[in-house]
């Protein structure tokens, strides 16, 4: 058992989910009328305590072991089986799934917060039972009863594990060219039964000594369809084949022929699958032939939200591990009075800018993550259809942003970390560096930063004739306009009017190059569009924070934990307004220059 | 041996040289004048060849093997022998130190350029000869005749190596807290030697089994001596004690207590070491007592423009790997044409411009070392007393942009590196993720990028009056003025024109700060502040070799392997423009804000 170095504590989690977002509203849905937010504030702290005392300790012995294979056999850090023991004896895997199939039936936010927690304190042993509820739950969406009968639960409780198998090695982004493929099995009996055999790359926990079982959830081509993505299909791939009583039958010819070795999540075993060498790997269909990426999309989204979930909570831990450390640190007496004593660095002015880069990049990509796992409560669960049709859309269209600015952003943060604890920040004593080795993947899979920004230009921006977005900036400038002479927040609101015309204007610009031939200039700015986007959102959330909390202020005393907590949280609004949307102008000065150097530039220059 | 993944081409670093840069005014001086640009030629081809051949097949090796302390003695990765063999035997570790004693006599700005090809192949083992080399040259300057003539040579032709011993557990950043001490040693029969007694930390290169021996310049304090950096004296502590004949004699007393487990530079030893815990360790004084801080900046500004070397260097790796990649890797139809075959991903928009990132501010950046390895060169040689007073004002001024931009905005592009490459960036097959572990060093060590800005707007922004800062804006205006309305670059020129006005901006505030009592807001923006200035250097350099491109693709055939390069170096210096320099907008943005919240919140809401 390690060192613990998660050090988060609950006051933010708190104040987003009882402070600032309507909580209330989720507690009046039936499916949660059981709830009280006391269970609420029980669940965060005890999701902490699992973290400080189970996962935390993990976090650098799985770094340091890593996970090996030897004769076809992943062995993950030693230290993970206690940490997976305890999350499935607890209820921690599936905290806001079906009750019915062994879920603790929490609201979805409730479900993202304890993601964060549990992703901060060990995002490589977090990603075993990510993909499994994942899968898990794609089954309970679209299999048969007997499917659900026979998977769901061990999953859900941790029994069996499960995967998500997309990518091979000559298709990653491009899934649509997928080689797997998939040919009826007349001996097995029954029509849903097939012949899989393909190999599998960059497979996230595809092989591990975790469970008995892993449930691998397969894209495989039948054979005679359609080429692309309208020709994949979704199976069923158990690791060891499950009997139709749910006992376990044989090996089903799935093998593991390697693991990747990492810049980061050494933990976490990355494998490549082979299915089918000896001809006898079979597959149960999910669903009609041919719908698998419409299917694995359900999954995909999901995972998404998981990968913005694990951009925040990696940098909420590195902002936790730097501003400990900032606090008894003593280095350097004061830039306005060199004669002094030294001082704890968090004194130094831009030690201080670093920790706010990091609270205040934190706690905004923490409200839009809560802001968005509210609606998915709301789509779901609210009696108005079109109460549930508005939230829908609005998380279909910020789902993008969740995962690709909280990746990317969340990376930048772990830097500042980093140099915030000097030359002890790159070694391994404490975890900042290991973060930054973590987090990187995040922008990597589940969807590239570009593919994320080209769903967003591509998909979203034109859902609904362009109203699901209109109606969001909308909203966006009454508010602007609303505050723009309040005497506190005035100048952050009239910045945040700017930055969302800029953002605007990306999205009138992109719909003229749509119509007006100069399509390719929107693939060289969307990341920098979604960038602005995200930016103009988590501005406008934490806004709405600092706001509350000035109003929670005048009510406190401003001493107390509470008035502490308060005041930072007003500071924290103006930083992020007056230090990190002031990018979205440098984007929007690039965009107006329509510039196509990197197109015009002959290939071999390169 | 490894495989080599080091595939630098020539042409950039020869553009550089022989068609931007004057280097035919250096061929003038009498130091050089034994030299042609053919031999600048040769021996760019042949640091490239050394870099494929010997360095680059050592880089992943030295990652996985690492150093290994084992009763006192570090062991370096078994091919690193190899290498500092071979820079040894073949003049590669002093190529552009003095002739007399060993060195090859080179114009710093080829030392440069060589260093920047070695440190890009394996920056890891690079940190040997670099710091041997800079200890040799402060021991050449500073030291008598004698301390000359038992240790530079032996330093410069790597029979010995050296090292640079500041850091201690207490002092870091605050050098001038260090607690290592120094008392006259009577038994000596030499004033100048002085038993030494303490503790040094982080040094890198502070043991290892390269070298017969090693020279530690050590900085501890006289007994009696003043409080703070003036009370400091820097020493001449063998690892070996050499007798006054130059043979070793008896092991020193200093002994190597731990190594510290990185990030990245794994096959760099980073020592802590212990001086005198036998009570018989003795140092030579370099010098005047009390004189060593201001001895030991001079190593530190060379290692400061080492920095810049090494984030370059590392930079362009990256880019050429993500360059090689893009060509090869097969991935998705074009955007235009989602039905479309699968085409090289460099030809997808947001690739290109990942990979103009990394070559506009790889060459941008190369462009601003050479620039000011040529005003180092005219300083020391030229024969007019006023230009070398200007050349060494200009090289004072830029030399912390060089070591906080080049190391910062290096590790940045690493990232698009890693991203280009998608999933296999994130694995160790290719470099891209260990080029990101290694350079993140480059920002914390030989002062951080935020002492680096303190000494830029503490001390240089005011040198000769502000004189050495308002001349060369003046020169940056005047050229802005004279292109703004160029048929090709007049766009990019008014950017400049607007971003150096925004800079000067800068600098006019932080005058207004300092006398307005408002110093903490410089705190707070000088990094950024840094940051924009060294854009602008860059856009002016980028520009000026757009010019230059220009000129010469008339006279070639646009389609030569010469009219390629050409174009695309037009291109470039678009790109930078438009789409990096941009960001000094949305920084001097933030700075008129006069934002405090950092200052003003409570250090308990951190």
């Amino acid at each position: 058992m390690g060192i613990n170095h998660f050090r988060r504590d609950d006051r933010d989690f708190k104040f987003l989910l009882f402070e600032h977002l309507d909580v209330d509203r989720l507690l009046g849905y039936e499916a949660y009328q059981d709830f009280s937010t006391d269970d609420f504030k029980m669940i965060i702290d005890e999701a902490l305590k699992v973290g400080r005392e189970v996962l935390g300790p993990a976090l650098q012995d799985g770094d340091r072991e890593g996970c090996t294979l030897q004769d076809g056999e992943v062995k993950v850090p030693a230290s993970f089986h206690d940490c997976w023991r305890t999350l499935a004896e607890n209820g921690w895997l599936a905290p806001s799934h079906s009750p019915e199939f062994g879920g603790q039936g929490l609201p979805a936010v409730m479900g993202g917060i304890v993601a964060e927690i549990l992703a901060g304190a060990n995002m490589a042993m977090m990603c075993y039972p990510g993909l499994t509820v994942g899968a898990a739950h794609l089954i309970e969406v679209h299999g048969t009863d007997e499917d659900r009968a026979l998977f769901v639960e061990k999953m859900y409780t941790g029994r069996w594990a499960g995967t998500m198998c997309l990518t091979e090695p000559d298709a990653g982004s491009d899934v649509g060219f997928l080689r797997s493929k998939a040919v009826p099995d007349p001996e097995a009996g029954d029509p849903r039964i097939y012949k899989i055999e393909g190999t599998k790359q960059f497979i996230t926990a595809g092989e591990h000594d975790l469970t008995e079982n892993i449930i691998h959830l397969y894209l495989a081509r039948i054979e005679g369809a359609p080429l692309g993505t309208k020709g994949i299909s979704l199976f069923i791939v158990p690791k060891v084949w499950v009997n139709p009583d749910g006992s376990l039958g044989e090996p089903n010819d799935v093998s593991c022929t390697g693991i990747e070795h990492k810049m980061g999540v050494h933990g976490s075993a990355t494998c490549s699958l082979s299915c089918g060498e000896n001809g006898s790997c079979r597959g149960i269909l999910l669903g009609e032939p041919n719908s698998g990426m419409a299917k694995m999309f359900q999954m995909m989204n999901e995972a998404r939200m998981g990968c913005g979930i694990q951009g925040v909570g990696i940098a909420a831990s590195a902002y936790d591990t730097a501003r400990h450390y900032a606090k008894e640190r003593v280095q350097g007496p004061p830039m306005v009075n060199r004669r002094a004593d030294r001082v704890p660095i968090i004194q130094h002015e831009d030690v201080r800018r670093m920790l706010m880069n990091l609270k205040s990049g934190t706690e905004a990509m923490r409200a839009m993550l809560g802001y968005i796992f509210i609606l998915i409560d709301i789509a779901r669960h609210d009696p108005d259809e079109a109460e549930r049709h508005k939230a829908h859309s609005r998380v279909e269209l910020m789902t993008p942003l969740v995962k690709a600015y909280c990746s990317d952003f969340g990376y930048l943060l772990t830097r500042e970390a980093i140099q915030v604890l000097g030359g002890v920040g790159y070694c391994s004593e404490f975890p900042a560096e290991q973060y930054a080795r973590d987090i990187k993947i995040v922008s990597i899979w589940e969807g590239t930063s570009y593919i994320q920004s080209l769903d967003m230009v591509g998909r979203k921006l034109s859902m609904e004739g362009g109203q699901v977005f209109q109606t969001w900036i909308q909203e966006v400038m009454a508010t602007t306009s609303e505050f723009k002479e309040d005497a506190d927040f005035g100048a952050d609101y009239k910045l945040l009017f700017k930055a969302a015309q800029a953002t605007g204007d990306f999205a009138l610009r992109y719909m003229q190059y749509f119509q007006g031939g100069k399509v390719p200039l929107i693939g060289l700015t969307s990341t920098r569009f979604l960038e602005c986007f995200s930016e103009v959102v988590l501005a406008w959330l934490i806004l709405e924070q600092g706001r509350i909390a000035r109003a929670k202020l005048a009510g406190v005393d401003a001493s107390s934990a509470d008035g502490i907590f308060y005041r930072g949280k007003i500071e924290t609004a103006h930083y992020f307004c007056r230090n990190i949307l002031t990018g979205v102008f440098a984007r929007h000065m690039t965009l107006q220059q329509e510039d196509t150097s990197a197109l015009d530039i002959p290939e071999e220059a390169f």
